[in-house]
């Protein structure tokens, strides 16, 4: 692919500027098409799996998906010959989930059922970020994304001691209850458990004994109480996140000898080398 | 409507004063018999929905429901001819809802059902805010407007964020669970996904093979997981907000001896060098 | 009153100490039996209520009855007259609760079914905040209850944004659902609203029709994003009252030319009267 | 056991850095194994328990449960007696966990239905914590560990109120909805409270009456509004206990020559009087 001639480069290189850049008016009104594609090709998988829709619609709705279908290879093609590394692109985020989005439609002609998996799609959504690229936007995530990262560890330390705690739970009441009033067996009840302590709380099994819903009584007591715990580590590092930019710390001032960064704001003198920061 | 004599004009800054000021006896008196129109309307239009109040009180309600619509209609004409410029209240907030508190009955002549959208009343309540005008209040609603601001594009974010989400999670519990267990279709699996994502979990919808219930439970501990993420945007946000203000702090002076920052406001020397801080 | 005897206001006097007392021998026993008392009259009425051990052991639980609520029409009288003001005890929070903890039973005489209000036992057991009286407890609540007092107005016009929102929203789902589909009125599409709202979704009703289901999707989303609001609120509002205290000032120190309280660690001068705080 | 030939000792020591070590390449491996039996374990519980399972392979699992069984004990054996002070180890929490790890399935010779109490072998995988001792993990438990303590006086203190509340809301539900609603009696009654307050929501009981569901609407308003308290309590303590260590001050260090305090934990320098903190 290196020996091209000068005119298939050029060509190249105009599909990526449309393809890949959101500057020029082209690239804005491929996004904003791509993204319209998108959304039809999603709510068109969703209709279809409504009987009586896909019943009355069928014709429509395949040759529709078709199409989606076709439009998505082609884009995926041209996003692939587009690039000098094909290679990042196709083993990328977004270059599985652009195949994902072409695939299940082929495989639906041989396996009956795939062709639901065409709603991975959904996933190109969010390309919208990358296409709106609005400062804030990309702003609010980075923060999030910052403190969700620092909350990470902890809050998986939690959610597998939620597991443990909910398969204890869980195999008491399997004892206490019993398959007669609905707790078939231990994963089951495990289920009913979490179901519990999430508060979600479906009601399609529920404590039939005094003791059972006494248990019951606790477990939902717990769920409530540490429900608080992940909400309040999330709380503590966005709030630790934004002091350190917001607050306190002077963000905009170095000191001009050794250069030292986030500086108090009542601070006259640089922590590190002592010299007097009000001097120019 | 430039052209009136000077006794009109009289008489309507009297209807001003009544109607949209708050300062004066009758102002007074007049927004709180507003007050209990509108909640009494309100009653009104729920009491008609019950089956059995309607049939045996129907005479009563239908024309307690003419004569609210009538007052209504009145306050609404003497608002429009009381104030300058008509068009400023005409297209405000409340504006539009006060036209949408007594259209729908006089539509209900022609349309069946459009009486219910009377219901749109209730928005009328929000008034209560303009009239208390507690300075507390306002000063709570103001200071959470503005930490909900600040939380919106990132609550955007994650709203969004969710919804992929649910689009996913919903077509492999469809795909998974099948029409035989209740997930009729993709979007009615959508739905399930966001009720029990949010922790609602009605049940009329749920799980029922060993696959479809693992799925379930991680779906939830993914819900409770991400429950903490708006939870921890607010939480930080409103925090901020409350340092920048309540904290008792005056970022915007400074020392002018030695430059101290981050004074508090009722400090009338620095707390670093003792100078004199109202001096010039 | 006024005219007893030395002897009886000895008396008295030593009643008093053991009644509301807790630092001799006599006042602690005393209310640890109290405490005692009054959790076993509650689990009395309660299985009182239970009709299968109601019919078992009837006599049994209504002799245990009338004996606990015979010790508190002592206990209530010896309060009221072993103290010198009995005004201020009878209409005191506790005194109202003591004069509810006996009087149903004395009704239930007259009236069948009133002898559950009884239950209204429960408030004595916040007395066990006064037994207990231990410091870190006291402390636990005072910071808890400066922190919810501040946020009481703001969680109130929270509240009142909910009631206008489930009013609107439920108006408008028993347009969509109607009737025929559970939602039988406007008060109970209200009523199950608040229900999905609050992410508690019994299930008792719930949507079908597929745009009632959409709708629905979005007051759980919606409800999921304000679950954030007042917890929020809460949380910023406890965190500010602990840095009120731990972080930043120093409550230990006080300006000794002025008096001038919560001044920063790091103040060298008062900023009020500007005197030096290290010298002596 | 204190007259053993120094061979014994030697065996006890390379027994004891294999099982209590997590060093040597032995002992990593015994914990890698140890962690997979134990997982291997409760998944052999669980399925037990599931009816059709059970059925078609009953041998299997039983042999599975015993040689996990015999494994254990040999495990627990071999850990008594590599250890000096066998006593602390009976008596410390691991200890009992294995020890209960292995006992019910001897006991089921003897009891039908002891064998699912086997589950409490799940206790065993908090092992996971010391066998990764990644300091992350360590850190990140114990910074939770120490803001979760400096909430349980505050938590606790909450969960007695809601209990409190619950049991009178419940008691007034019962009086209010009665029997023929589904609010069988008090117990049940304040057990229903508790799935309304805590947002859980199962929907095997809910309110019929007109009053009975506006009540609820009241419970459940009070129960959103009071999830918020425990979750405020948790992140304040957390925000408070990360800026104690993290924001990167260190409170017990002050400069010698101002005094000022609050110094970040890399200053050289007094950000106040600028002379240098390491001098002496």
């Amino acid at each position: 692919m290196s020996h091209q001639p000068n005119l298939s480069t050029n060509w190249k290189k105009k599909i990526h500027e449309v393809i890949y850049g959101t500057h020029t008016p082209a690239g804005k009104l491929f996004d904003i098409i791509l993204l319209i594609v998108i959304v039809y090709s999603i709510i068109i998988v969703m209709l279809e799996s409504v009987p009586w829709i896909d019943k009355n619609y069928h014709t429509f709705l395949n040759i529709s998906e078709w199409i989606v279908t076709v439009l998505f290879t082609l884009e995926y093609i041209l996003r692939i010959i587009s690039i000098r590394k094909p290679r990042t692109y196709v083993f990328s985020f977004f270059g599985i989930v652009d195949l994902l989005s072409t695939l299940p439609k082929y495989l639906s002609l041989l396996f009956v059922g795939s062709q639901y998996l065409t709603a991975f799609r959904a996933l190109r959504l969010l390309r919208v970020f990358r296409i709106l690229k609005l400062a804030r936007f990309v702003g609010a995530s980075n923060n999030l994304a910052r403190a969700l990262s620092a909350s990470k560890t902890k809050v998986l330390v939690f959610v597998f001691f939620i597991i443990v705690i909910s398969v204890l739970l869980g195999t008491v009441m399997y004892i206490v209850e019993g398959p007669e009033n609905g707790f078939n067996s231990i994963p089951h009840s495990v289920y009913w458990t979490i179901v519990t302590l999430t508060t979600v709380g479906y009601g399609d099994i529920s404590p039939q004994t005094a003791l059972g819903q006494f248990l019951a009584s606790l477990i939902m007591i717990i769920g409530y109480g540490i429900i608080a715990v992940p909400t309040g580590i999330v709380s503590a590092e966005y709030t630790s996140e934004m002091n350190r930019r917001n607050a306190g710390t002077d963000n905009g001032r170095a000191c001009r000898t050794c250069g030292t960064e986030v500086l108090r704001k009542d601070a006259d003198f640089c922590r590190i080398c002592g010299s007097n920061l009000n001097e120019d």
